[in-house]
């Protein structure tokens, strides 16, 4: 049976860690992280360990760890020829060292330890160095999601810029309509249905297709009402982000 | 039985129609629209008709319309001393001509005439100039949906700016996601999972808590790549964001 080390307790780790350890295909050895503290509740399940020099012999290392530590880690683990992957959105296959056979294994979702996540439906971006360890990959990803892509290291970037446009900017844009919700008095909850709403929508209509609002109608009497109700900060979001729906319809303010 | 005439053949207009063809509690007696075409496929179910002049007496007057023709249509109703309703989130429910009883009966959701919507979870949020008022319109809501606030004009105003926050705005942050997918040739539909699981997250997280990403990590390196990526529009959408999500958690670019 394959045999995988996780390196990292962080929030993608801990995800990709608790399913690893319900994993048929492969048999999960060691985790690492730095902090054996944040690990220890694993310690009946696998073997752990916070020293680089005592990983185990595996056939895949997955590091799950920041983006800045993923060359000087790789570089660190004394085995030869393993297949070494990372799981980061925005670098290259080719930082992990090179006395190894590279690998990239991002799960495009976003984790937070208090909540779980059904694995089945996460899209894994898979890359590799050789078409051989591209296969090795595809069968590990195939045992935890049926949503499998290869993509290039460019395209990746891509991926993780949009994400950054769809995820955190978006997350950041509710947090703007809670604060709003919050000055005025009024419950935050009668927008939850909105929000599922328009994420959903996207499935059945291309973003382009589901637009509505004042912006898109331009609408200026709305608009200008709207934008005497905001903090400083909040009008020139406001403002710049109206403009850019005008511009994409087509209409000028 | 309550008798209830409908006016408005737009996406909320027509959501509502179909929904109160099947209401028990309330007879839809009529439906109006300034073009009869629109509303042609409701002859076999209800009266129609674009003659203002031609309403039929009823209880209540839901005007689904355009912000700028409430003021104005209220006003062509020949019965005195009925119970108007607008259905708009920014409109003052003083805009209904003073000759009436007025109410507002705000369905806070994103209506496309091709998505069916479930209205038991639809928020409805209701104003009324009388205690008796606001009974009758609460009566209807409950036969419509389970979420039900009453809500003030001054606080509808802020819940609408908010809307357009989560709803307009999300819904744009979705199209740039779109754009640099199609730019760089990624499936757009590898980010609808965590488009989805972003929307959810806020039922257990609050927003603030939520938040992750280069920019509430002041991940400077992964930021400035990012902005390499982009075009001038979605850089300056991207810069202001990102400031923003900086200031909320205290950290400086």
């Amino acid at each position: 049976m394959v045999k995988v080390v996780l390196l990292g307790g962080g929030n993608v780790g801990y995800h990709l860690t608790n399913n690893l350890l319900n994993n048929t295909t492969i048999q999960l050895i060691q985790v690492y992280n730095r902090s054996i503290e944040k690990i220890e509740y694993l310690k009946t399940k696998t073997t752990i360990t916070n020293k680089i020099e005592d990983l185990l012999d595996a056939d895949i290392y997955i590091i799950c760890i920041s983006d800045n530590y993923i060359a000087e880690i790789s570089a660190k683990i004394k085995f030869k020829n393993k297949l070494i992957v990372h799981t980061s959105g925005s670098v290259s296959i080719n930082e992990i060292n090179s006395t190894h056979r590279k690998g990239v294994f991002y799960l495009l979702q976003t984790f937070s330890k208090e909540r779980n996540l059904d694995f089945s439906t996460i899209p894994i971006c898979l890359e590799a160095s050789s078409k051989s360890d591209l296969e090795i990959l595809t069968v590990l990803a195939k045992s935890i999601s049926n949503n499998i892509y290869n993509i290039s290291s460019e395209q990746r970037k891509a991926l993780h810029v949009a994400a950054v446009f769809v995820n955190n900017f978006v997350n950041h844009l509710y947090q703007i309509g809670n604060q709003i919700c919050e000055t005025n008095n009024v419950p935050f909850n009668v927008l939850k249905p909105l929000i599922l709403e328009t994420a959903q929508k996207i499935n059945t209509l291309n973003p382009i297709d589901a637009q509505t609002g004042p912006a898109k109608r331009n609408d200026t009497s709305t608009i200008d009402k709207h934008k005497t109700m905001l903090t400083i900060q909040q009008k020139e979001i406001y403002t710049l982000l109206t403009k850019s729906i005008q511009q994409t319809y087509g209409k000028k303010l």
